[in-house]
């Protein structure tokens, strides 16, 4: 048996199932892709009704090149107008020293870095070879260090390349290794284009976790292929206990057009909530946020937990049947 | 370390997964709820297609009603000109004796029978208590019996029922017991309005797998709220061997509109691929059947993996790319 059965056995078994923490990132990686422009006061009430409906970390906006990603341009005036709720961590995106900058004049709680371990999907996506990024990374670490803000580093693409294909697990262990001896705290692991697998998730996770706490990693799921509570379900039982995921199902990806996004968040609590794995989390407000999603950005979205409704919501027996 | 979570430690710590054998129900349940009227000759030739993809068992058709199921009113044409491929089973659901004559006439080569386990929702779905449909089945049993032609018996909404809510596990296995004591020899657990969740799966899986052999249960998921493949590798990691899928993700339940339907025989067989677990099945031809259904059926289709393509469907790296 190896290690990552052996802690699914363990999960599986085990009476009482450890939280799960889910982050939500529907503000920032969400968003992020939508053509429509959503009003500065529009993410500001989004994010502040999230923050009363259980999460304990919100990726809330990024501090990018507004000609990058002008559907984030408002990174400041969100993080500044936002209400802060005590136990919640707001973290924002930065892809450069500039943007750590602005991040901290903003109030930031977190920083999250990005880097994939393919190069090619690195260039694509950042616009820079990874090793002028981890140098950037240097930068920030040593900008940030001392102000009490936490620090997150992103592996994307750590299953697979829509470019590159394959990504060798030594490589994505090379670069948390990385990560970790130049001082950031936490790891994410992404599968940033939905080609990772249950089987393969469990192993890597199994890895990384000999390396740092459980709570030190987070686990970055897209259901672009709809595997993606699966692989929750297997990085958990391998040990993860953090993980992202998109009100709605927002999110997706340029390579995969109609494919779906992020993992859904109301989904993912559903399944937890259904499973008896802890989450905190409200899911009666989170529907009621879902469902105002397509309103908001003009279009259906993926997640389907807000088009089918609870397990407890029970349907009436039609008329006819009360006559059999 | 209960037997659910042995056998799941068992199939991922082994060096060679089992075989799993996907049957394809698009044909049956996926067209059966299709407003737009597929024409036979359509069927018919969706259904050889699917023969040459390495199925060996698909759900063809039914012999219901024509005015309760208008879609499927031609059954016995598509059963009667079907190309027959040796090693494919030809399955036909029938919902009573005369439903099962007439699958018998046209050379079905087994057929499928449904119970809910749920009293109102037999009511709604077969319009009789779940005594009435025991009669029936005793009926047909007696019918097809020295015939040669297979018996199997589906207990829908066997995790769950929109109506009633939770259902009894015992219930459930009372009633398997029963289609197995009237000699019928394969048996369906049916999650029909995809209410269940893995660990409930794995449970009951385990408990009916002490009753018959893994070769005469099948799991048939609905993706309703978004469980679908996590549920097939709970069911599979539990020694579950059979699984129903529908090409595209068709189907659906009329209590839940917009929601998914039946798991996405593509999506199912990508999961396998990308994991070890071989199915036989040609995910190529799959991929050119789904990406006809818009053009056939008029509408987007659940399937993800149509619209994403797979892992080795590497994309061109941007221009802007090489010079960097």
């Amino acid at each position: 048996m190896n290690d990552a059965s052996h802690a699914m056995s363990h999960a599986m078994s085990a009476p009482h199932f450890d939280k799960l923490i889910v982050q939500e990132v529907a503000p920032r990686d969400g968003l992020q892709i939508e053509p429509t422009w959503v009003d500065t006061a529009d993410k500001i009430a989004l994010i502040n009704a999230l923050s009363t409906a259980g999460f304990t970390r919100i990726e809330a906006g990024s501090f990018v090149s507004p000609k990058a990603i002008p559907a984030l341009r408002d990174g400041e005036a969100v993080f500044q107008q936002i209400e802060r709720h005590s136990g919640v961590i707001y973290v924002a995106l930065v892809p450069n020293l500039k943007g750590a900058e602005r991040a901290l004049a903003s109030r930031a709680d977190e920083l999250n870095l990005v880097m994939s371990a393919s190069q090619a999907h690195n260039r694509a996506n950042m616009r820079m070879s990874c090793e002028s990024s981890l140098i950037a990374f240097g930068d920030i670490v040593r900008h940030v260090r001392g102000s009490g803000v936490l620090l997150n580093a992103t592996v994307a693409t750590a299953f697979g390349c829509p470019f590159e294909g394959r990504i060798d697990e030594d490589r994505v262990i090379g670069i948390v290794d990385t990560y970790r001896e130049m001082g950031i705290e936490g790891v994410t692991l992404a599968d940033t284009t939905g080609m990772a697998n249950p089987r393969q998730v469990a192993r890597l996770v199994a890895r990384v976790l000999e390396r740092l706490p459980a709570l030190a990693l987070t686990l970055h799921f897209h259901n672009t292929r709809g595997l993606g509570l699966a692989n929750v379900l297997a990085a958990y039982e391998a040990g993860a206990r953090r993980f992202d995921a998109a009100l709605g199902g927002l999110g997706g990806c340029p390579f995969a057009p109609g494919a779906s996004g992020n993992i859904c968040t109301e989904d993912l609590v559903n399944l937890c909530d259904e499973m008896g794995i802890p989450t905190a989390i409200d899911l009666e407000k989170l529907l009621v946020l879902s469902r105002g999603l397509p309103a908001l950005l003009g279009h259906d979205v993926p997640g389907q937990l807000a088009k089918a409704g609870r397990n407890r919501d029970l349907h009436a027996v039609p008329e006819y049947v009360l006559q059999i």
